[in-house]
């Protein structure tokens, strides 16, 4: 959070805006004077407490309507195990694009896609990269890799003694695997990785977690594997933390974009030049020149990977169909590559690392998310990596489509239309965009 | 994406799952027979297109009432210039977490926060950070920093082309200033930088773009300017993009993490050790230590920036309240730091240098999004700074609340009590916690 | 530092080599037995200074010979202000290739280029680099940048303070640029950036340090700095360091990549087809193929800019020519780009933001080392710019070199000669390659 | 290498330095005059080759004195196996600090460690900090890990040809890995990982090296690999490479500092509070807090891990010991971690997961690099993991004295002294310092 000499004098006239430097400190400073009502807290869901809470926020009396509509009051009993102190739910509009067509190791079909979103132009640009992939018969995609990480640390005197620690840990491994599938029918431990740094030692537990995104059943089971720890390591830390910020949880980093965290998916397709032209106003030469431009530019900006807009995609299917939205900081990281192959196609790939993604536990279970993954096909049980596929299809056709309007210099041609008021926005033209 | 030896072997059995190589084959190549019915596409909202869409789903005739239900069909209307190809709407639940008294150069006052979200305890935690917070006085909190950034890019035949381009560039800024006010009343060419790799230019201008997030209006503006360029520059491109990926839009990235992009915001607070014991149930030592060990945790992990949780709360709140939750990619990176001061008591710190929120745009018009800011009292213009202050502040409490947690080894009994079917967290514990 | 499960186990073997734990434990902890005899220390030099170290060394008798040879003895006084403890001088071989012609902003003409390395091929395959660049009328280069950062940094009880601190820093900028051209004719203040988190500042001040690389320098000018605000700032910090790691110095760095240390320099030259034929023996379509996938490579490894072996070349002339090879760890970064342009030629460019670089100052007074700057033909004032884009000009070379091998498959013929004991490498061939 | 406006403007100016950009286009264009002499290239070293580069460079004649000494005239067929073009030697002053006591795994005593460098009060410092390990019985130190990478690249036309290679090669790792065995004594293969991108993928081998660096030897095995697979593989690459920028070979990666690349060695040390006042002049508790700041301010500047300046220490011993210098790009990585312990000490660790170092190979049977590893005993077979964790002593030493120096704010004192040529430097004060 670097600030220049030169912005940082106009920062600070902002932060003034008239007012002395004793003015703003007082402003700044703690103040004791009496805190305005509580809001109720639990996650209890019952209409005198979410009545209780309308009472405390009695100035925006308004916005009750909005949030504790009368459908939402009487699904209220549905988001008792979801949130806590609740008070209503907010709308997200959602759009379907498709039929995507997905060749995959797991994905198999035409899928129709729900996007939630507030931001214009994202559905009609994801859906005319979908239409051009299935024009060609659909993306080919791969799950090649899965597991969610957690990282326990413990504090030693020594480094010796953290090599001891160690070296008991690693002779431990499978009654921790034992407790590990203990703590769940579907938790299992697949790889732990051991990092040191002098006296203190963080264990990465890589676990597999069925078609749950799983953040939960792998804070459980660490849970149960530090319990276990405590009890029998001949070793006593000085302290010890469940996790201490090594998993990547939430987070983008190099680590995950190496490693990969959740469902690791990497998926192509080739489009004729024809096509590229119809469809996207330019040639397959024009594409890989961009790509060359923008993955330098991704390096110039030291990006985790480098890509072009995948959380927008991301961001709208995860709110769609369950997920947890905060897992696009981590998801929204990989690789995008762009070529002319050598049938003068325009061949395009996309490599998503680190999809947090389930088909059940989570958000899957509300209605409306529910309804989602319904209208996609893939609720429930058996399908987390087919959906983990079509996120990396939805992913690759968007990448398409913005590239292919930056390209042909129709990107912000939506975006000032829609500045003007005219809000027509056609999935079938290239003005679909937005980043 | 690295996948180990044992690991790929592994993957190749799942990818298999008793399939010869040839069927997968098969299965993984583009397949021309005829495609599902195509979705209606486009932005119009009519009792017709909407009904279009849901004959072609309808395979998932059930889920229309959930998504469609009958407030949403009246309020469809109000969605048509956010979203295209609409079929309703997803609900997410929100709570309400309170208040939160911020000292902000912006914010000041004690605040109600609507967040958004499907994972359970998050909630809870956030609103016992908020409170210990408020318990103090409040938080801490200042913007010092705006801008938000695009980057269109320009090829040239040699390098001296470029640096007569970039010669050429800096001579006009005045005129481009004058240009891109033309765009927007509101938005203001703050900065501009050169990034130049041999024969290619990469121009990052940054904008004010008042209480808007902004994208959009940038987008804009920056058209116009690459419209002047194209009419006025004395040599000529070979091609140019209105943005090449050097602006950091929609990632992590070192660059914004540095410059900061949207709103870059700082908050601290201290916390009396008597307090922090009876809240969290341990000591500022422990508390400093935590930070010791996921600090380091965090830069083994190859992180940008080291932290813990910003993106639980950034996408609730954003969430709640009609920003671009795609965002969060890129605004979840800062640095938490904890340290025991000089008076024994807790001193906490975040830093988040790019919050893209704005107040007006975006979905803030939204009528569930409109009701949550509302709730929060930052509606409409003049708000925008304090909302992001206010992000802060809540940011803040979240990582407090979490290593609380963790430090007091209580992180995972609200996970394991949920597994079990009992879904009672309460704020007032120690047990709301997630990550 | 992360140990994979099966990696770890091995290691742990390793370890132990057939020791018990309770023996490595023995081995590892602290020893309380008398020490060897210290080496006698200082910066002075004189036969018997040297000779008293010597002996304490006896058990090296036979190496002091190779170190400290005649020549040595008798120029020894010309290290006293390059090193401490002197024993002698290690020898390291020079290689020279050239001429490079270089048509820079500041290098105008033929360069004849001395290399320092003990790694066989490393001369051969830059030398075929040079006379490439060479063969087409030289490479063109400019210096884009200038400026060496040192930061400190400032602790206060709270944000508000270090923001009044802050302010009243940028108020003081100009006393601080006068103090700064009081520690020396050379040292000029450039730019001053303020990075704040929560109550730390960090202050980072960059300074044009004349032909020297200048790292002393700016300590010089940041302690006269520091002394100015311990005297005069209304703001007392509770603690202050001359240099708190936020300046980049000796390391590779996202900030300095974007922003530049030392020179910045971009060079770039255009192949045609039939000279990369015969040269190199491939076709530019093939050596932009491997750009793509080493570009992409670069990045799946999470380099800090993506190139191939820039530190080759600059470690072998920073050594030769009196440089701190030390900082080869933050020159080594930028960017290569290859690409085919519309001609049908190899274009090929380099970007090197961190050449801390100087023609004065350091070691280049050193005899041998000035020796090399006289062949250079850049001793002295006046000639650091075109020294850095020299630099920049032998990287380009080599990195046309070793790409033009590995794609042509030759890169490993070379080391396998060595391997078998056949010493020949000739620059002509394409077999001088190595990595 | 992004430039700031206002510095753009400057640099420009800089850069025409009263030129019109016509006569700068003349400057920085392929100029095809005759080129000057090419310097008579080859491995071979004669003195009739030698005379005939000096023939050419006979504008710089006075020089040849210096770099072809008579004792380097003598040795000079000792460089044939390690340099092209040989002209002579460049001569580097050795200091040589100790002992140090390093209670390793495999380092077992006390050193003397040579250093070169031609940068002053460095030795002194690094002296300063060897010393204090020494007077508390030694830093403890473990070699974890050990392998060198190389990374070759495979394109193929569609995601499932590269699986199927993927299969293939999986199942054939008992044949490369007899393969790889063939090529050498001693390099063995340790593991593999894939990266796959698309239709691209890349191999990520893992070498045992034995006592050497081993970047040849990991060439040669690596290619030996790829002419198994050219031979045997039933699906065809369209082009493959020996190395596609993978590795993390000659720069700092994330990859590399996360598996580590070379050896990778942990050292720690406890320092009696006592001790840090009389040697480093402050308390546990300051150094603790640079700790804190030092670390959030590599973390602010985006570097990969968190150290203070391993570059120097590295590079000095690389250096004197015939070590590859240009591997300081990649072994300056790693993480330093200062706290004060239960007993009140201050305890320090280094972790350093990239230390490319041998006792055997590349430049270690040069005569003077050579005598150095004598000095230090530690030349030939079996001393690499040795000679790696005295290389990790010395770096903590050496991170000690200067955060010391720093906090007692004595850094900046030795350099004004060289200054003002006064070049007293004395290990045994806190003046030896420099960064």
């Amino acid at each position: 959070m670097t600030i220049q000499q030169h912005r940082a004098l106009e920062s600070l006239q902002s932060l003034l805006r008239g007012r002395s430097l004793s003015e703003l400190r007082e402003q700044v400073e703690p103040k004791h004077h009496e805190l305005a009502a509580k809001i109720p807290s639990g996650s209890e869901i019952s209409v005198e407490r979410i009545t209780a809470r309308w009472n405390v926020l009695s100035a925006a009396a308004a916005s009750r309507a909005e949030l504790l509509d009368e459908r939402t009051e009487m699904q209220a009993p549905l988001y008792a195990r979801n949130v806590e102190n609740f008070i209503g739910t907010v709308k997200v509009p959602v759009g379907v694009i498709g039929p995507v067509r997905v060749n995959g190791t797991h994905a198999q079909g035409d899928y129709y896609v729900p996007l939630a979103t507030t931001e214009a132009t994202l559905v009609a640009s994801y859906g005319r990269g979908a239409n051009l992939l299935s024009a060609v018969g659909g993306c080919s995609a791969a799950t090649i890799n899965e597991g969610v990480a957690r990282s326990p640390a413990f504090a030693f005197n020594t480094l010796y003694d953290a090599g001891q620690f160690v070296a008991w840990v690693l002779s431990a491994l499978p009654q921790i695997t034992e407790i590990v599938e203990s703590t769940s029918r579907y938790t299992r431990l697949k790889d732990t990785r051991v990092s040191l740094n002098g006296n203190h030692v963080y264990l990465i537990f890589d676990f597999h977690t069925g078609d749950a995104a799983g953040q939960n059943m792998v804070t459980i089971a660490t849970h149960a594997i530090c319990s276990f720890i405590a009890r029998e390591s001949p070793v006593r830390p000085s302290y010890a933390f469940l996790e201490a910020n090594h998993s990547g949880d939430k987070k983008a980093s190099a680590q995950s974009f190496i490693f990969g965290r959740g469902r690791s998916v990497t998926a192509e397709v080739a489009i004729p030049r024809e096509l590229v032209q119809k469809v996207l106003h330019t040639t397959p030469e024009m594409m890989a020149r961009y790509f060359t431009m923008s993955a330098i530019g991704g390096v110039l900006s030291g990006t985790i990977g480098v890509q072009g807009h995948f959380a927008n995609g991301l961001a709208a299917i995860y709110l769609a169909c369950g997920q947890d939205v905060a897992c696009v900081a981590e998801s929204a990281v990989g690789v995008t590559r762009l070529e002319v192959n050598d049938a003068g196609a325009l061949y395009a790939t996309v490599s998503l690392p680190n999809l947090t993604v389930g088909t059940v536990g989570g958000g899957t279970a509300l209605p409306s998310q529910r309804a989602c993954l319904d209208v996609l096909g893939l609720a429930g049980t058996g399908n987390a990596n087919a959906f983990a596929e079509v996120c990396a299809a939805v992913v690759l056709g968007g990448e398409l489509s913005i590239v292919g309007a930056l390209v042909a210099n129709e990107f912000a041609s939506a975006h000032e239309r829609l500045a003007r008021g005219e809000a027509k926005v056609t999935g079938s033209s290239a003005e679909g965009e937005r980043a």
